[in-house]
């Protein structure tokens, strides 16, 4: 029986699902991506955990929701004692190691308490969430006023750079990630007026490319161990802006259309509203600022497709093809003006929802080759799916990993069996939460959506939002207020209600511990509402009976 | 202003609350526990967080439910990274040691994967649920067919016993915990047949007095840094059996009768029903074996209660009690056949209502002094009330500790702000959970109570109790099937779900972070939805505007 040997893990950052050919763009063809997924499966339901980079790679990494892991926001700690991928996989005899960008915050106070060195084999593991690193590229490094959001951004990138000649302080802001005017002044990619400027840099020096022969290099670089590679892609997130000769590509032709309707404009929900009212909202409600995102959100799109084409082409000429399991994903999506939103920071599935296409090479995945699967299916099914794939049982551990395998179904079995999948997001350290005047406790957000219906809660105590997700696939019917969705909106209550009372802290002991225990009963001597030795199993009180005390004590 | 210095923290084993003259007990005098309510604050409403030796204990040293901290069951581990109140109050400078049981199993596969050695400072405490050990010493030393229940259990109090001449391969067994017979045959206290009978062995001996003597070494040990000792005695927890004088002192015109009801005996639920039917429920259907226990009960409690006097005598003529807080409180309480049940696995007041008594030294508190209060408070309340005597900010630790501080109320300020109690109580070990054929998912129930109502969840889809506390205290009448009542129900309900989704896994950033996040905004120099320089504040604009390119790259 072939079994692939590796795992190629590949994510992009803030690609949309319906941002690739496969999934159905008109005008933006990705035939790379598209053979994996005409060799593979493609997930046509796969939601993330929250929608945002941290927390959503968080629950990718564990396996976990965040619910559960707790890192419910951007640099907010993944606490130590939280076992991810990178754990499990070792266990089980295969290295995992990182190419680019998890948005990992190290959990400083935990690791002092422990007495964890942050340059200890052990220590250096917990501070990357369990990632062996090749390069750790977060793919960011703004500075503001009080200094650089990342200091250990894009160093290695930077030192690149400047090691071709592009002479700055921080390349990767003023070529990466800016064009350049006649005069030559840096026109920076943080402005969105610059957007569809072509960033001031060889195509081949830019971040994808640079990354693609990273990872070439680490799989280059192995020997016949088996690998998991978590290949992480730092675009097509912002800075929006890309070189020639992406940067020409794409026009208003190819653009579609805004998902939106004066409707959700006109909401009555102070949250929703509140969103939309954010600055990156505003931004992409005007046309001509969307359009220059667009410009330049395709054509890194297109470039990331194109370094698939590379990245595969070389897999097939070593081999590796044949042995390695490949998986193509995104940590989330970008509302792109859709629902008069930008960013991700919401449930619709612009953002909610990512493109999620496995490879399987071995002979049982046959069946399912070109497929497409509208299964409910979460990005924590990753991490128990390449727990299978390196000889594991996910099952087993279930008590700690949330997800289910996604193995079996990839070979023709059944789909994970899951009545809902969740969402959370945390908006506790935004402006709008200080505008509500919400405690960190209630500016909290979850979804919960099964094949039919998508409610959102709010902590804040206003009402749920709701979308029948089949006669409104585009959620711009807000149900949330109708009287008439009652029994729905109590049936996904009851969902998420389920959901949270889950015994997801109790990772110390297996399910399997506890039903053995069940039958094997107590057989270290504690006899509980025992009358007399004719109750107690006959080994057990063989061990209390025909005793005699004969002490010497003092009388 | 007056404080306290130290933090003498008094546990029982298996305490009922109302088995204290001071909680009203006709016929059990306990006037030193008593003396030390007269001068402290009686808690009425005192909950614990599991009814259960192991899940309660790991709540109150952790400061939080055991949803949170997942060590569900006894000799669940509690997981590496749970910062107990010995963390907390070192970091305040206050040292915190164990004298008696805590039931704690350590994590030793969280500690191998991190590297802790169980040996070294920070591991033992980490093996220790965050304490110094003076002795550990969970009173439990039983031996079946599979060995002995608890390795280390009671090894030194074995040495003590065979020092003073009681012979035995497990004097813990043959002498402090059985009786004997004329013909020299040890009476096992394990068989509740000899309950009645007394302990063979001198009382100064048994391990309550035991105990006491080894507080007092630790007190006296004791310099001039402050202190919390944690004396947590294993009585009166079975082996129900007790020495002379006490075995004496009861008799039948002490007992109460059980508090039950025929109607109880034929519920149609089936779990509390299965309750009922397990060997300990049967037991204490007969009243035989009832009184035969409650011969013993009452008297270990009374020796508890002598062995009180010794030790506040003793603080007394030493300066202790000038400076040092003392807590008294129980792990959980017991039904002795109320309700058709042993033990203390289900969530009637019997069980989940423990006595705490809080003795507050310093001159804020002579306001509140020999007072009581109904306020609805936690075991969970302890640590943080134990990090504000220790000069800390427990508020500040809200992320972490899930509990509230009582010491504003014992020094006259409000009680803590909380709309019901929790407790949870999962049986998936248990042959009940195979009989009702439950995965441990479902074998898991959870108490939701007010000053009114208290419900009990099922997760195994039973339909819920519910007590009406106010027309029922004695909680004889299970209204869970009352159509009258589904609006109670469901606001019960609304209680409980609101708590579960509770984040209490972020630990790792506190509250008051991410409120200061809000205004102070994103400061190092990341941009989002900012279309053009103008928008940016003008600081961080300034780091992207007026920027030159002159790279020297080849063309």
């Amino acid at each position: 029986m072939a079994k692939p040997r590796n795992i190629l893990f590949i994510m992009f950052d803030q690609l949309r699902w319906d941002y690739l050919s496969c999934y159905g763009h008109p005008h933006l063809e990705t035939p790379n991506i598209d053979r994996i997924a005409a060799r593979g499966v493609r997930f046509d339901n796969a939601r993330i955990q929250s929608p945002l980079c941290g927390p959503s790679r968080m629950s990718t990494y564990t396996g976990r929701y965040v619910h559960s892991h707790g890192a419910s926001w951007n640099n907010v700690p993944l606490k130590v004692g939280e076992r991810t991928m990178g754990d499990h996989l070792r266990d089980l005899g295969m290295g995992c190691w990182l190419v680019g960008k998890t948005h990992m915050a190290a959990d400083a106070e935990g690791m002092r308490r422990l007495g964890l060195e942050p340059d200890s084999k052990i220590g250096a593991r917990v501070v990357e969430c369990g990632f062996d690193i090749w390069e750790r590229d977060d793919g960011m490094r703004p500075e503001g006023p009080d200094g650089f959001y990342d200091p250990g951004g894009a160093l290695k990138y930077n030192d690149y750079l400047r090691g071709k000649g592009y002479e700055s302080d921080n390349p990767w802001h003023d070529y990466a990630n800016s064009g350049i005017d006649d005069d030559g002044n840096v026109l920076s990619g943080w402005f969105l007026q610059n957007s569809d400027s072509p960033a001031n840099i060889r195509e081949e020096d830019s971040e994808t490319p640079y990354l693609t022969r990273r990872g070439i290099e680490f799989i280059k670089a192995q020997g016949d161990e088996p690998w998991c590679c978590h290949l992480s892609y730092i675009k097509p997130h912002w800075p929006y802006i890309v070189p020639e000769p992406y940067a020409s590509m794409y026009g208003p032709a190819d653009f579609l259309p805004p998902v939106r309707s004066s409707a959700e404009r006109e909401t009555d929900h102070p949250v929703f509203k509140g969103f939309q009212n954010a600055p990156v909202g505003k931004a992409f409600a005007r046309d001509d600022i969307r359009d220059k995102v667009l410009t330049a959100y395709m054509g890194l799109i297109k470039q990331c497709d194109d370094q698939m084409g590379v990245l595969f082409d070389w897999l097939e000429e070593t081999g590796r093809m044949e042995d390695t399991m490949i998986v193509i994903t995104s940590d989330h999506g970008d509302f792109l003006g859709d629902h008069w939103l930008g960013e991700k920071t919401f449930f619709h599935d612009a953002s909610v929802k990512v493109p999620m296409i496995i490879y399987d090479p071995s002979e049982e995945a046959d069946a399912t080759r070109g497929t497409s699967s509208d299964a409910l299916v979460e990005c924590i099914d990753l991490a128990p799916t390449f727990v299978d794939v390196a000889g594991g049982d996910a099952a087993a551990l279930d008590h700690i990993l949330e997800g289910h395998s996604l193995l079996p179904m990839l070979r023709g079995g059944p789909a994970p069996a899951r009545d809902c999948s969740i969402c959370e997001y945390d908006y506790s350290a935004t402006p709008l939460a200080a505008r509500l005047d919400l405690h960190p406790d209630q500016s909290r957000m979850f979804m919960v959506a099964d094949h039919n219906w998508k409610m959102i809660h709010f902590e804040s105590g206003h009402r749920p939002m709701l979308f029948d997700l089949q006669a409104d696939p585009d959620e711009l019917t807000d149900l949330g207020n109708d009287a008439a969705q009652a029994d729905t909106i109590a049936r996904m209550y009851d969902k998420l209600n389920a959901w949270a009372r889950r015994p997801s802290a109790r990772t110390t002991m297996s399910n399997a511990s506890f039903i053995k225990y069940r039958t094997a009963g107590p057989r270290t001597g504690v006899l509980i509402g025992v009358v007399d030795a004719t109750e107690a199993s006959n080994d057990t009180a063989a061990k209390y009976i025909g005793r005699k005390a004969t002490d010497k004590r003092e009388r």
